[in-house]
């Protein structure tokens, strides 16, 4: 590394101790960059910084179009500043390549909390493979932390396999749903339903309190029957209107609840080491897999041999150990 | 390949085109065999059958240990032979490595159904990993349907990712519960009840018949409640007794409505393509994986590199760059 890039990684580095905001934006769009020496001085920050990192909950948070998500989050911000935490908000969408960050990104979404310095929003990494979004909303995460946000909101609007991806990096899994039921579940990827860890029934106030009242009631039981319970915390349901803030703070009281639930037992620490061990093995074999689809020999013979497999004229197997062949040369 | 190897593979081919049950288990052993010579040779068979496959409805099942797996199976299958069907039974058990086959090994199980010709009942292979355990299923699968048997069903146990490895081989999935409800999830992966296209209350007799048509009802309340409704296919509940047949027939009759649901549409054909797709990028990225922890840098600084990450000394990309460098011999 250069000795300029030196004095600008260690000018980032003090930045985020200071938790500036500036820095922590700066530092943000080293991780994104896809330069060979952006990706050598962002590894080294992160290094660096790793000490700094891990204090804070992590949590992931989805639902479908027109839940509410911008508000809940507005009125959730503005509470947890109040009881004197940081928050930053992060957001995996991989299908903001396109229209160059479709969550997030719009700024009059959530103008308040963008306007505090307590908050941090940061719209989804417009580039790239889901992998690589996930990968580079992990080293946000991380870089928030350092910067002193102790509460991280990772956003997902659950196209593909990205509400697996973001369950895969936070502590806990919410999912917000409209008061009624069922049928917006259409929205969601199947799984989502077990995956959550707290059930947020939002919109309930005005003509919609009651309905919401009996939607967290039904899906509370429904979570029961359909779901075993964890051995340190079992999924909750609860209401909460983001219009009237009625409920916000006992969500954010039973996000307490959870990390009291995990933490002493050392099932959160667990899950963050067993996180960050298949994080590092998902990078290996993705890299792997880029090197091996790269290959011009590979390149050349995978066209028809997919076809055929897809057609079902030759085993999967088969087709595989051809396709190894020709990688090694053979 | 050897002359005397040519014949051997073409005498096996013979004898799965004439649907002998012997050949069956002989290729089914040759699939198995981690020998290159049997690999290569199995390999071969496979490609040469594959034509012969595919018509058969592919069922994954599980459930609990004690909610009646085997004698449910029992029942099922003397039907759907009554029906004039031919139906193989496979196993998913990576456990099964110690035991030597833990499910489907006891021959005392299906004891009736086992002395049917037209039934063939082949324990989980004893050895390896989940990966390894899943391909020579897939490959069982195939040969199965090459010998005529129309209805497979691959049994697991739930261990680990077996569930998900059977769903990625399978064209349904069907889960069987106890009567009552709710506990008996304990032992079941998150994940699965949203994974199954069909749910079986079984020991709906005597008396515990009344509150199994009152679990399958609730079931079916949550379900609707809590998992979105396919575009082709609807989960469903229903009850049944392997001990008085009842619900038997019905069983069987879902699984045609299924079939009637996904096939003339496409999705059926599109899974099963999907799926061999799937199939073979796994075994690409597995073969690679392997050879990347075969290599000697790598075994040597893997150690060290995981415990730093798992200890959250180290990020997970700086780490996973960090060994494809030294697997790279840089």
């Amino acid at each position: 590394m250069s000795g300029g890039a030196d004095q600008a990684e260690t000018a980032l580095a003090a930045g985020l101790r200071a938790g500036d905001r500036r820095a922590l934006a700066k530092a943000i769009t080293l991780v994104e960059s896809t330069r060979a020496d952006h990706r050598e001085a962002a590894e080294a920050l992160l290094t660096k910084m790793l000490v700094e990192t891990g204090r804070s909950i992590r949590i992931g948070i989805t639902g479908v179009p027109g839940v509410g998500k911008s508000t809940f989050i507005e009125a959730f911000g503005r509470h947890v500043i109040e009881a004197g935490h940081r928050i930053a908000v992060l957001a995996v969408d991989p299908s903001s390549k396109r229209s160059g960050g479709s969550i997030l990104g719009d700024k009059t979404r959530m103008e308040t909390l963008s306007k505090d310095p307590a908050a941090f929003i940061r719209p989804s990494p417009a580039a790239g493979s889901l992998g690589g979004v996930a990968r580079r909303t992990r080293e946000a995460t991380l870089l928030c932390e350092a910067a002193g946000f102790d509460v991280i909101l990772v956003e997902t609007v659950g196209v593909g396999q990205s509400e697996t991806a973001v369950a895969d990096m936070v502590d806990m899994f919410l999912l917000l749903l409209l008061p009624g039921g069922g049928d917006e579940l259409q929205g969601l990827k199947r799984g989502i339903m077990e995956m959550a860890d707290l059930i947020v029934v939002n919109k309930a106030d005005g003509d919609t309190e009651a309905v919401a009242g009996r939607t967290a009631a039904e899906y509370q039981h429904a979570l029961r029957l359909i779901r075993p319970a964890g051995d340190d915390w079992t999924a909750e349901v609860r209401t909460a209107s983001s219009l009237t803030g009625k409920g916000i703070a006992e969500v954010w009281q039973r996000i307490g609840a959870y990390r009291e639930a995990m933490e002493p037992s050392g099932a959160l620490a667990e899950r963050r080491a067993a996180q960050a061990r298949a994080w590092m093995w998902s990078e290996i074999g993705e890299t792997l897999l880029a090197d091996f689809k790269a290959d011009p020999a590979v390149k050349d013979a995978l066209p028809d041999v997919e076809q055929q497999v897809m057609a079902g004229e030759l085993p999967a197997g088969a087709a595989a150990r051809r396709l190894i062949d020709t990688f090694r040369g053979r």
